[in-house]
């Protein structure tokens, strides 16, 4: 196996600059094998880069190291990070939050976290104010691959440990009565409307309930093909929490769900009342 | 050579998804080399996908396989398949007519194809009700393409012969007096209009023809420089279809074609009329 | 190391076209390592392209081939054409003048120059009339970074020298009184708006200066963190040449900035007047 790098960002794809960080990256490690992940997260979109990450990076061998550059903060004082979980997964980004789907309550362990401190493992000394992607955390991640690679690795060459790595607040769905409170997490490409609700609780709540969004009531089903095309439902989505989806359409724009709006899940005998 | 994968979806690139199944695909073969085709193909556009997939593996080298998720069935009855053409190209997906371009009529011989019904290649027994190409499409591409690799492969390992794979119906162009009557069955990012009248057609019909479509009459000609920029003509396309196209412009947009509209191509005798 | 090819063109990723290129460069170069600048270019936008191969292309190895394909040409006599600048930066694609970048005065030295007139390296014979990409420069790449990759490599194998490449007229910033006037020439996926005004005129001007574009005067700073979110600054950027921006917003669509608007830099003392 050879050193494998995955890039996420929110560069898109028009300019030249995702293509500067694969440069740096193969110029460093010309071994390694470049992945790309998304570079179409939302200008600054730490939250949607989180969920991206949650989504993807599971499924890829240990070793593997995940860069990924959301910075709203570049240019400012917060640190350049890696990232190690209890899994083996490694990441490399600025400390903006994006790894928060990788700490508790998430999963049961804190990761291991450094400051990429260490100069002499970024492109230059005095990095461009604007493109620390380009100067800092591709050339890190090149670095960390070939380390993991080689089999002789350990983070700590890379800065100093640290213990308060930014996380953002995600809601925490409500239980009352007999309903589960939560709300619009994440809408994606095709209008499905992933929620905070995770599988657990729709297990616990039993076979018999309902969804409310958007001013609907819709079933919660084991899969599309429980409900006719073009009819709304409800059912666990790939990452494990409960999606509304529109067969072949788009419950979001169906629905006009967005991030933050309310998603009721209800036993049925809460409808009859 | 190593395993080669290719990856076709309608997923978009702003999430996790296109990630998922690459981080499978890693983590199966990880010698497998990954090439992005599309991820752009319109939301359950199996029709775009098809002719992206005709534009694009006639180019690449036997035994590559390209794995393609256009999946309006998911969490139906629909089958997962692998297919075999011919000519050695290996397709895995949903049985959603994603292949029809690679079957009579459109080539000489009928590809042979399995019902991928072999539990033991996918990465679950038991896949998300939303997401096979994570958990089955993506898995057995993989474990083909290892196989393909180590040249010990029999497409049989997958799963049962089918002969009934799903095929969309092509509009078939006719012919009427002077004129062969066809429609307008894709249009590319730069607004050319690709028609279902084969290159063939227009050799048949002599030197001397036009085309007529979305009001306008225009000359057949042999490349863009034969006429000036911002200009209509019809031109013998890449994949061997008749086009029409605007020099340096959207004949699309100008035009207002779209997929099912009438083109004709018509001997310049009547035009006179 | 294994052969390197990079692509960058227009055409997009929603149709077969890059798949297209990627398959004939793998079938004939099956080691080579195949990564994606961008397919994002305008079409037709050969500036546009040029800007994101000298952001992109000066991080890569040496003996990479960068094959780009941005051509309004194709179907005229446009020529084919295969670049090597003095650092060892390789490039293959039309001559519309998308390496004018890598031309004085933007660099100290001319590259070499050949026209791919040798079609024993093409893919047929008789190109089509509208896909030089797959038929003609993807072949090429392929062929050279083979021919690179063995070490065994001489351009003019390609075809013979030129030396009249196609450059397009880059606006050049003029010095006039206390104040350096230039214009926007690029505006990036953030709103980020690049200038024509290089770096060492920042530096000239001395400390104390200021920049007036779409009717606003902003500080010169030395990173975004030193302006408030939501703020307007400028500041070089990671190219080298001076930008102005909204820190987490997009000065372009705030100024209503687009290429060719003026971009002055002033000293202060200039608007005290």
């Amino acid at each position: 196996m050879s050193a494998v790098v995955t890039l996420t960002t929110d560069f898109g794809t028009a300019d030249g600059y995702v293509g500067a960080m694969k440069g740096v990256i193969a110029f460093i490690a010309p071994d390694a094998v470049i992945h790309d992940l998304t570079h179409d997260i939302p200008p600054q979109g730490v939250r949607e880069a989180a969920f991206a990450l949650y989504s993807a990076t599971p499924f890829w061998p240990e070793g593997t190291v995940h860069c990924v550059v959301v910075d709203p903060g570049v240019g400012t004082e917060r640190r350049p990070i890696a990232v190690r979980t209890r899994e083996g997964r490694l990441f490399v980004g600025p400390d903006s939050g994006l790894f928060t789907l990788f700490c508790p309550p998430f999963v049961d362990d804190e990761p291991e976290v450094v400051e990429l401190a260490e100069r002499r493992w970024w492109r230059v000394e005095k990095p461009s104010a604007t493109f620390h992607g380009r100067d800092v955390f591709a050339p890190v991640a090149a670095h960390l691959a070939r380390a993991v690679d080689t089999g002789d690795f350990d983070l700590s060459d890379f800065g100093p440990s640290i213990d308060d790595m930014v996380c953002f607040d995600m809601p925490a769905p409500t239980e009352e009565g007999d309903a589960y409170r939560g709300e619009v997490v994440h809408v994606d490409h095709f209008g499905n409307v992933v929620t905070n609700l995770p599988e657990r609780w729709v297990r616990h709540a039993g076979g018999e309930v309902v969804v409310e969004a958007g001013g609907k009531t819709m079933p919660v089903v084991g899969t599309y093909g429980d409900v006719g095309v073009g009819e709304l439902c409800a059912l666990v989505g790939s990452s494990g929490w409960l999606e509304v989806s529109e067969r072949e359409g788009s419950a979001a724009e169906r629905l006009g769900l967005a991030a933050g709006i309310p998603v009721v899940l209800r036993k049925r005998a809460g409808v009859r009342r």
